[in-house]
């Protein structure tokens, strides 16, 4: 069965899942296209999906029978909407970041899919589909219970737009997630610690901080936030367990011997680094789909994201003290598995 | 346009090649199989893709009108038979290796793909597809012309069947199609040297070799074969150029303290190194036989491997000789590009 | 020149600089050794030193016109009374850790050199003579201003005598020494982060712990304490500057493919990682004794480490709070260089 | 006791021995030095060995009875009349390569020793002193039996001075000797093949090559010789076994994070790679000569390193083809340990 997608908002991460699903994956294809700016979803449809209809609102796409399930890549503060819609409409829907624009956003999402009864919602934390995460999260069993973990966020530069709290919800946002999945655990605290700022960032940015979460079960998280680091993008996660400690990789690369020098290139362009994720993510998408379902990242983990990066937030305010970090008790929809 | 496939030779390859062509890839989807075995064609439509047509025979297939390209995954000994047919028929085809038994037979497909004047045929080299085969070519930018290549094939262990020449025709044949395209170069001469042989090796194989070919502008490729190597499945290749040194990277892996030792583990099984180039080469011939042509390795390619081999057996029979590798002059059809 | 040496102590570490003053080093030579155990001090003259004149007390020693120069490798409760009574005879002395047992009793010989007018105290901070150190800091002048330090001291296991303050003054005092010299700066602020205890620690010991220090130029400094890590004994640091990240070099180890991993050994016993620095560190005591002076850590760098870690301790009781480090000021002393 | 020394030969190498011997080592001391351009000698006394006496001739040196032990580290084409005489007079003497500029010379060497009774020369092949070597060598234990050797040695450039002949005796010499002492073997046969020659070499000189040793237990060492590389100065060595693959150490340098790439510095000057080991082969001399007899690299090591390197001169000639290698029956003198 090819599952008919509709995708609402076509800007340059809705053409891309787009141009995924029509040249790339297999088992789905696009039949119905909406933006705000109606112009740019014929662009879509004219360049990748010439059989795709265009629709007026997000809201007539959802409702249209030629749709089987919903990508909500739209203006963040829209996503709510059409996530709600077309969990009353029973489809499934894939949600890029952030699911709501607040936690109390993202709680109604969750209330409408536990009412609802059957999982429709998948986030776009594309990171746990990272053949690199993956491995790391088996790599686990090696280790040991993990104790301690150990990371940074470097991206070598962000324009003056971007604020203290944006560390936060545009950037640790992927490590908050990621993290929980990775050690399957819950957040209880976190702290902001900051150094001396950078003398690359501007009035609006302390740059870098650190941030440690500890967790339900006594893990400490140290992750470095360094979005002026000038040399590159670079992912790094290191995981100490009872047994040993376990690295994430380095991203592939051609190591020479060049100019007195044993070197590899570094990314400096985030959207490098977990390309190839975005492929197995929407993969996931479709396959669940197809039965009517969702799969991956729940409501629930868009939910708990939004929790921790508010807390994380109000840590930053709080420079050096330790914010409490508190949530309802998990659906059972969201504990199978 | 969904480009409609038959795969003649539905073992293990050819069952593969179709699950991705029905799960994996856009773009194509498989309306005819065959086998010798008519149940193992039965199974693969059974599991795989229910609305496929089981043909008595290869040709059958190609002639049908519901195909419009083919996989030969079949025995070697029969791809020659229905590569000739495809190309008859007008149809692109992917074949694996090899393109035929001997360097007469891929000469033969080189003619009939010549004379019928545009490219029908792709063989199945997927090293050019692996991402870090291509990565290294495009390092070489950067370390200048190349002079040397050292390289090595390692494999934990062979079965008693394995005997000296497919050290060359199953082993190296890979590092001889991915060298020509990495130097963009042909060869003139090998010579094989072998060392005493492994204790772990049998009567029939002397195991490990060395094979040194020279190339038409100068360059001297070494490759280690070494098929009871027992640690690991290892494919290493550092290319010495004018200006520096690049090197193919290792698998992606994750890197562990663990045990008084820092370690990441080593592939043991061939499948599993190349494993994403399949998916490539694979959507390459779907995009290309979409506009009724092929691309990626060409029938002279598969000629020209045959003719290396061939002079690589001579070698290891000549021992320490260097044995002159002659071929004619290259075919206009394949020098695009 | 030859500096003639006495050994106050000839426990395992002063044997074994008395090995290296004799048969390693160049320019000095053990004339009077003295232990609380006169059989110990009797046998290091019989295996190593011959020639050398056995004294009573290490006030004896010190006063011998045959001495030239002191080692303090005594029980650490004595080593003040040792470097005072070197200090009041105008010799040079090498101190073993710690100079004194308390930040007073460290203060007292800082103001006696300092009242002496001349450097005679080296203390036995042998990373700062360590060549992956010395490479590290000669590094950062490439990867600009220190903002972060991400460090790890782990050991694989330690005995049940061993409790969570000792983390502070047995454990982490040679970062607390080395990335002072690192970073040219001083301490403001310690913290210290509990995860849960690892399964195989003890009832006395918090393990492992994250201490937090901050400095006077702003930088902040995470190191792991971990010494019950089981995997080996590891000593990991990184330095985050205002233009790139530079790394500690890891022990010289043979890396080898075998047993489907790649790996080289983790050294498992501290005493191998730093041995080569102990040959460095007395070699720069010789140096500067044929001159009548010391070199290297100085009595400040040893109260200053006092100073810190009896914050780190503070810091561990108050877990999660920063505690604050204040000092006098710097004697004019020890501004030279 | 103090070994007291003679130096024959104080050009750079010989003045660097002497402030080793003099402010590094311990139990030695220069007493005597000897140059044909007497001021040299003068002028190592007045900065290096104010006691030492300059004698006229390197035989009176050898003859006076203030000296213990001979270093010859003149002109190398008298080296063995040097050698001879220290061998007629009882002293153990250090000799830097070549030992002779002769197989035949080397082996008068060797028959004066032999008929002597006693080791008294050690050869200044400093490589079996490199800490990676060695810890390679210890490696192999766990790697098999040796079967093969990929090595490099490579250098930035060259003066025209340096001719095809001179990248054996020269630069190779150390390979020959070292991969002796690795794999306790002797060689059988050489072989060097010609890429084409790189752009930056010139008229006299064929840059890179390869030369193929096999010895006499069957294993063959692939090494390249590249002296006009230009990236740096670089020594690779893999030794591949029967059950694994073990490689030199890269000398310690720091990893930097840095302009977009993951790098660290390659030596450029030859100077710098085996420092270290230049102290511990004379550490061993000295330690040996303490005895009246000499260690390390013998005497039939400096022959056979000779007579190996003619043979690969030869080799050179023959371009392709193998040159066997031949040599008397090793002496009992020379196969203790």
């Amino acid at each position: 069965m090819t599952v008919r997608i509709g995708v609402i908002g076509t800007g340059a991460i809705g053409r891309d899942h787009a141009r995924r699903i029509q040249q790339v994956l297999s088992g789905g294809t696009i039949t119905a296209l909406s933006d705000v700016n109606r112009a740019s979803a014929e662009a879509v449809r004219a360049d990748i999906a010439p059989e795709a209809t265009v629709f007026d609102t997000g809201e007539d796409l959802i409702a249209s029978t030629d749709v089987d399930a919903v990508l909500v890549t739209s203006w963040g503060a829209t996503h709510e909407q059409y996530v709600l819609a077309a969990i009353a409409a029973g489809k499934p829907c894939f949600c890029e970041k952030p699911l709501a624009t607040t936690a109390e956003g993202a709680k109604r999402i969750v209330d409408a899919e536990v009412a609802h009864g059957r999982r429709l919602v998948q986030v776009g934390f594309m990171r746990r589909y990272d053949e690199g995460y993956v491995a790391l999260k088996a790599a686990l069993s090696q280790t040991g219970a993990p104790i301690m973990v150990h990371a940074a966020h470097r991206n070598p530069t962000v324009p003056e737009a971007y604020t203290t709290p944006m560390a936060i919800h545009d950037t640790l946002i992927h490590e908050i997630d990621v993290f929980r999945w990775l050690l399957e655990d819950d957040y209880v605290s976190a702290r902001v610690t900051f150094p001396r700022s950078c003398a690359r960032t501007h009035a609006k940015l302390r740059d870098p901080q650190i941030v440690t979460l500890t967790t339900a079960k006594g893990v400490v998280i140290n992750t470095e936030i360094f979005v002026n680091c000038h040399y590159g993008y670079d992912i790094q996660c290191q995981v100490v367990g009872e047994d040993g400690v376990a690295s994430l990789p380095e991203p592939m690369a051609i190591r020479m011997r060049l100019n007195a020098s044993l070197q590899n290139p570094i990314l400096t362009d985030w959207k490098d680094r977990f390309v190839a994720s975005y492929d197995v993510e929407l993969q996931d998408f479709l396959k669940a789909a197809a039965q009517g379902t969702a799969s991956g990242p729940t409501a629930w983990d868009g939910y708990m994201a939004a929790v921790a990066s508010d807390a994380c937030v109000r840590a930053q305010e709080a420079e050096g003290e330790a914010i409490a970090i508190t949530y309802p008790d998990r659906p059972d929809l969201y504990t199978q598995g």
